[in-house]
């Protein structure tokens, strides 16, 4: 069973975590949380989501799996006013995810978990670099990096103890050097990474331009990029793989 | 002959509401209104506008019919800001309608009156059952519906007292119930019919959200929709023929 | 060598001048300004652009010629909020000009300036009407224009002392009509003359809606039209050629 209320833009910011990278997924109703995590068809990218119970107006859930069409609950939530509440109950069965909010009902269609892409694991990885944030400024250098090149070089100067984000196009090349003083907090280590702009484009959509973010970085390995939202009930984490070094 | 002067947004409101079933039109410049029927091409919208003189900071006419080019005329009064008076004076001898504002003149080419298809006559039907809404509360559904389906069902349940708007898809379904508690008026009556939601979606473009609208039902019937803009001295009604119960 | 700092919203308003006509060109870094002249592919439309040295929070330039991707660069500025400083240095070994704003550095590869088409000599036409009015009343009679024609008419009436921008469609026409008090100021004098309303538009974009623009105008004669920005530090002067009268 499941059955729960949530606040509208809390909502659909965890929907927005997910949806840039698939268009289908498995929701895990879990007891303590409504949990997400994804991996994008070509398994660059990743996405573990969790909301935990208490960032719900009200929640029962006892371990199910369904399977769902995320542009199409995202099309529903979207109907809601920020401040709305938008109340879930899953029919077990008719299989279908029955979602209201202020007198419009949408029954929802869920999908079959097993034709859905297998969960990814995302791995525990113990990454040298830390750098926290906001993401406005990530998403700074993924606009300007995205004039020039279809990658983005993330890289931390130990010496410099500074955040650089950097492309390289055909004939020009931008550079965003961010210092500890301009960052919310830099732990440096050896990390020099690439990137393909198109996944971290996609996902710095969904990070919102005042959330801190943690990304943690290594040399030539993926980046993980970690976010709270609703007030820390939420919580988003992004793995993506490398792209081996071009120059 | 025909010479008036009118509030632009009032004007723009009024033109609205025709030009989203039909390009062009007949106008009847009456002596005591400004006033358009129209069916859309296939006969199954249909609108009657009505603007009184009383609406025009001056107003004379003397009963004739122009031919006019309904988004041309659109794009003009666009031009004007919404607090600015749009002047109308018809030029007998070269059939051309002229239309100032500020400074600006625009010499609008009229069309023959008799190339346009006729005005339609808007049967006086006795429905059963009346439900009176906010413009939005109306937009809410019909946005919901064409989520799911290209068919839209309105219906009262006398005996709930509640007014429903519901949509079938493949899949899903969406279903909004307005109790009489939500609705500013209803007048229960057998009332279930099914409408193209192209058309009316295109009728809600024209209702502005804030509009008291009156909507008349039956069971297979047209639906009828009233409204009024310009303080009351604009009104609309459109007609809108039902579509054969799929279920 | 060239070396400056300049506020981004007056460095957006230089380059949007000149890229509504070309998207590459020849800047010439003046000791005492930065100015670019331009002429497009067809040859109908010139600007002739300055900003003073003064413009500048500091500039530093010994009267080189770089070639510029004007499209590239307006991207790059589009990226600083207005009130953001640009700093602009070139290297004059790899022939790049880098430029920097609060951390973010751009390095954009120059264009050698002999494969720029050459740099118009702006006739120094003695035109017997001038009409200095506000962007925004230009911006008007041009999107009205725009509703019947693809040529607009620019005409004084001496007599009348009024200045009318026209356009004469298939079937409707457009008048603007701007006497002396609608006019900042009016020197009347015989002028009449046609123009292509496509380069009229493209330099009406670039013109602020605020700015103060001096039109000069003859008989059958190019319009010479002028502003300033950057609080008089920056001028713009664009010529257009006439088109024959069709009437």
């Amino acid at each position: 069973m499941f059955k729960a209320i949530v606040n509208a833009s809390t909502f659909q910011d965890a929907l927005d975590s997910v949806s840039v990278l698939v268009d289908e997924c498995k929701v895990r109703l879990n007891e303590d949380a409504f949990a997400i995590r994804a991996v994008d068809p070509a398994n660059v990218g990743m996405v573990d989501l969790s909301l935990e119970a208490a960032a719900f107006e009200s929640y029962e859930a006892d371990g199910g799996v369904i399977g769902v069409n995320l542009a199409r609950l995202e099309d529903i939530a979207g109907m809601a006013s920020s401040d709305d509440l938008i109340h879930l109950e899953l029919d077990e069965e008719t299989r279908k995810l029955n979602i209201e909010m202020d007198g419009l009902s949408y029954t929802l269609a869920l999908i079959d978990p097993g034709s859905i892409r297998q969960e990814p694991d995302i791995p525990d990885l113990d990454l040298p670099a830390e750098i926290i944030l906001e993401g406005a400024q990530l998403g700074r250098g993924v606009t300007a990096a995205d004039m020039v090149s279809d990658h983005i070089r993330l890289r931390v100067d130990g010496g410099e103890e500074t955040f650089f984000v950097e492309a390289e196009g055909d004939t020009d090349d931008v550079d965003l050097e961010l210092a500890r003083s301009d960052l919310i907090d830099l732990a440096a280590g050896p990390a020099d990474s690439l990137f393909s702009l198109d996944y971290l484009k996609d996902m710095d959509k969904a990070i919102p331009s005042d959330a801190e973010v943690t990304v943690e970085l290594g040399e030539e390995f993926p980046v993980k990029m970690h976010y709270g939202f609703g007030e820390g009930l939420g919580n988003v984490t992004f793995m993506l793989a490398p792209r081996i070094q071009s120059d």
